[in-house]
């Protein structure tokens, strides 16, 4: 198959502005595959640890995969990973959108940029061929700006950029790239670590046809996604009303985290749901390179001026903006959506970071006179988009809550980081662990913190009899029930974070394959065989992402982590608020039991530092720490 | 699929002559799927630890598997499991033959019994009934005879008996169980828990239909393999020359165990092979239940006496007789293969015990009056074949030998320990680890001691490309050594472990299926699936495995084993005699570093006792230890 796997790698030296291509050994592309695990590959082979994240020796992957640019639905994500600015250790994000397509149909499956260019530049891709630019005319442009500004100077409007904006520019500790000015890597701040290279962003257009072993097998699967979507009823709710659809049923359950995560509920919380957006705000909904879902939203607003060009919120951004800020009103929500797309911030991490302000301004921690006379309470929508814009523009308290929630607790001082829901530094994607207790586990042994996309989406994994069958195939037979904090939650958990980590790691969308979703696993080994001619099975991909979580685990350690950083914040070992759950604490006992029994299974050591034995097992016996 | 896996339990307690007979649920099927896990399943249930392995209250397991009576090639195989007596550890034996399809068509996948009964029985099993029918007038009958009186009493030629000889009747500690009177569920002694219960054996016969989910795609596998087992070059080999084809490269690679164990070649290593066997001894090749391989021999000789009967020696016996006990003539190698078949007793134990004395003898450790004027040197074929009969019928020095060779240590005195070739109590099969390193690795960590079925297969892996390309769904890509000593050999070895266990539970025989003969990993997941309809997949089942192989184990620490069980004996640590590998010695140091290693991936502590969090993530929480 050696004629089908040739993926190239983009080299870039941005201090000497030099540019050079190398060809990955296909036996790199079949242990990595791309995406979490070949950016972990490259990470702790070129990065030393200890290095400033915004310093000129930190080192910055962006990685497609294999499937990138073929016309496989659901599998458009790519990585971009480095050390993280937020969390100081390894910082990995993923987006969908149209950039990672472009990128393999240009020929390419990674990048890796090193060095700080002595001016503002961008990175101009296309087909096989690379070139660093000029990007001084674009400093200050809001991403819209940008993008249409570098569409028109190459002179193609396909052209799609993966860029930043102001914020990253300004280095806030979670601006986030953003393609096609709506589809982002958020998460741990990649969007400061391209500011602090002055990279704007990097440009892509391919043309050519991405090599398949399989042409007429891919095609029969790309035909047969087409037909069968439909049968799926999640993802018939995801086209319908986008990641949205479940707020009712997380309010009826009352696990939709609300007023900082104090609630599990909200009054008026059917102001937010996704059904609630297609009747009111909703221009048309939009998707990703080759996947006929189409969950994402495109929002306008009048009252708030709500410009569609970025798109409209998705759940985390409700949950955020609305529930946890203790907002019901989706205009001021998309607006603060728009705000972050425009500027660049991740509107997990900034919203988090306006729910952490309101709950310390409602406790007296800060005052009028820390907000430049912003009444930051719960609900103020006027306040929140203020605080946006402050935190983008690094204004005021803007600035210091840009550093991210820790660093402005600590500032605050007084108890605040009793309300600073993070872990590892990274701010609280919109899933409370007292309702779903994967997410707490996830959110405590994730590397980059509290990450949605870095662990299994356990909500709702117990109602749906489909999602219970397709385990079969791991050998979970038993129904398990999401407020489970056991030993058999354990192993499903552990199963599915693998999963994930390899669903991160080829650029899988986790809405689109099992164990819910339409792709069955069956059919993800089908698409992996079919793509590259590998006879895969699901151990071997299992082992893809055991391995890219390992690489992460293994990145963290060298950088000083230790099992005092695998936590939850107190405020979920304490009783829930309103709301069904109301009084309802996760057992801390029993939670870190788990998290050591975790390290067990895993074969890593006591204090969660995998061992050699386990590092040599996974093929990772190259890794010196 | 609730129709399709419906599989009987036979239950039946001899002291009190009862028998009743209970559905398997689908979820308990599919977990253990039959062979080595369900029989784990059954005795971690129903056998208390500690109790007197040829006593009434041990438990004896046969196990057939979801695949038993149907018409997929080379999974015909069955395990017996009980405490053992040669170890008092997990007692296990897989044997192929045609027992197990008959008892499948039978409708039956398990029987479990217990007690003792009163007189000497057989259990006469057809389509769904049993009954328990005196076996007064077979005591002291041969095999074949013993197979002919019941073929005659119950009126049906093609009556399928496991059986076990006189010496399971007196209670050799590896006397064995035999089917058809030749294959034999040889190992950990479990003839002589079949003697104990005064039980002579199981006589079945099936002529019900095994339901599968997909019988289209059963018959098309079927022919599939018909049609394409000629192309795989070992399979070919083993049907033209049984699995003796090996016997060439061992010697030329000199990991052909002579003497004892001392030598990794022989002089006159040539007259053992299979080859020579094809062009002397041979009468016919037979093989297992729908397989066309065919690699069983069937030998005759008029000097020897050789009986046709209970067929020929496969490549454990004639290393066994032959090059272990120093002789090169196939034909009293051949004749001591008869007797232990013609009497029940295992041939590997059987011919270690002669090996051992021979160096006892040799040494001076025992004389001709300890013999009773036997020339115990090495290579006296006349001796060997005296001694064999003595073990059989338990006379004189026979009678010492019949408990073991650790037992006969102790007994012989003045270091004879150290010519005990065996790792927990079970004599060594003819593979020496210093050649062998995953061999080395698999004995020292089987649950049942040194055991050729228990452990991957190692030898000639890395010279078979085929193997290398198949292990790439493990996520190996790398080859691996036969000699090598390291982690990656043992991840390599774990694998194949999982996989080798799960092999023992659905009755697959390890010589047609991957890494290296013709079934693919993938097509074994067919056959899975069309059998019974589930969407199987590798994660499945090697977790299949691992549950069999930590059930096992888990059953060990029950009865008191511990890391100190993990071993080899010293020679192995020592200098290979003569031979390509003269000098060569495993390094003992690295060797229990790998041990412990092995401990740490598998999720064990360091005593080598699986965890609670393991075993919860094997699903084997109700497990009490």
């Amino acid at each position: 198959m050696a004629e089908i796997n040739q993926r190239k790698v983009l080299r870039v030296d941005l201090s000497s502005e030099s540019i050079s291509i190398e060809t990955l050994p296909e036996d790199i592309l079949r242990k990595y595959m791309g995406g979490s695990a070949l950016a972990g590959y490259f990470l702790l082979n070129e990065l030393k640890p200890g290095v400033d994240p915004l310093g000129e020796e930190n080192v910055l992957v962006v990685a497609a995969s294999i499937l990138s640019g073929t016309p496989i639905p659901g599998a458009s994500r790519f990585t971009i990973a480095s050390k993280s600015p937020l969390t100081n250790g390894f910082g990995e994000s993923e987006a969908g959108g149209w950039w990672a397509p472009e990128f393999g149909k240009a020929g390419f499956i990674a990048a890796v940029i090193k060095g700080r260019a002595s001016r503002p530049v961008y990175l101009w891709v296309k087909d096989g061929k690379a070139e660093i630019r000029d990007a001084s005319h674009l400093v200050g442009k809001t991403v819209g700006e940008g993008e249409q500004i570098i569409r028109k100077e190459l002179g193609d409007e396909r052209i799609v950029v993966a860029q930043i904006g102001p914020s990253g520019e300004k280095l806030v500790k979670y601006a986030c790239v953003l393609n096609n000015s709506k589809h982002a890597n958020g998460r741990t701040g990649m969007g400061a670590v391209f500011g602090s290279k002055n990279l704007r962003g990097i440009a892509v257009r391919g043309t050519q046809e991405v090599p398949v072993a399989d042409k007429e097998k891919v095609r029969e699967i790309v035909k047969w996604f087409a037909q069968n979507w439909k049968n799926n009823a999640l993802n018939v709710r995801l086209n319908k009303w986008g990641t949205a659809h479940s707020i009712p049923g997380l309010h009826e359950t009352g696990t939709l985290p609300s007023y900082n995560f104090r609630d599990g509920v909200i009054d008026g919380a059917e102001n937010l749901y996704g059904m609630t957006m297609s009747d009111t705000i909703l221009v048309k909904n939009e998707g990703c390179y080759a996947c006929p879902i189409r969950c994402k939203r495109v929002a306008k607003d009048e009252k708030y001026q709500v410009d569609p060009y970025y798109g409209g919120p998705e759940y985390e951004t409700i949950g955020g903006f609305g529930s946890i800020c203790g907002i019901t009103d989706l205009r001021p929500v998309a607006k603060a959506h728009e705000l972050c797309n425009k500027y660049g911030l991740d509107t997990i991490s900034a919203s988090v970071a306006v729910g952490f302000a309101m709950e310390c301004y409602e406790k007296g921690i800060i005052t009028e006179g820390d907000t430049d006379g912003l009444k930051l309470e719960f609900g103020n929508a006027e306040a929140m988009l203020k605080l946006v814009e402050m935190i983008a523009h690094r204004q005021g308290i803007g600035y210091i809550l840009g550093e991210g929630i820790v660093a402005a607790a600590k500032k605050f001082g007084k108890g605040a980081e009793k309300y600073a829901m993070h872990v590892k530094g990274q701010e609280f994607a919109a899933h409370d662990p007292r309702g779903k207790t994967g997410v707490g586990l996830g959110f405590a042994l994730s590397p980059t913190g509290a990450d949605h996309l870095e662990m299994p989406h356990d909500g709702g994994f117990a109602d749906y009899t489909v999602a219970l069958d397709s385990m079969n195939v791991f050998g979970i037979y038993e129904p398990i029930d999401v407020r489970d904090l056991t030993a058999r939650k354990l192993r499903l958990f552990q199963y599915l974070q693998m999963y994930y980590c390899f669903n991160n790691s080829v650029g899988f969308c986790n809405l689109v394959t099992a164990p819910a979703f339409t792709f069955s696993f069956g059919k993800v080994l089908e698409i992996v065989s079919a793509v590259t001619g590998w006879h895969t099975g699901m151990w071997e991909i299992m082992k893809v992402g055991e391995r890219a979580n390992v690489m992460a685990r293994i990145f963290n350690t060298r950088e000083g982590f230790g099992p005092e950083d695998d936590t939850l914040p107190e405020r979920f070992f304490e009783p829930m608020g309103k709301g069904p759950l109301s009084g309802k604490a996760i057992d801390k006992e029993e939670f870190y039991k788990l998290i050591k029994d975790f390290y067990t299974i895993s074969g890593w050591d006591d204090k969660g530092v995998p061992t050699k034995a386990k590092i040599a097992e996974l093929g990772l016996d190259w890794i010196e720490f």
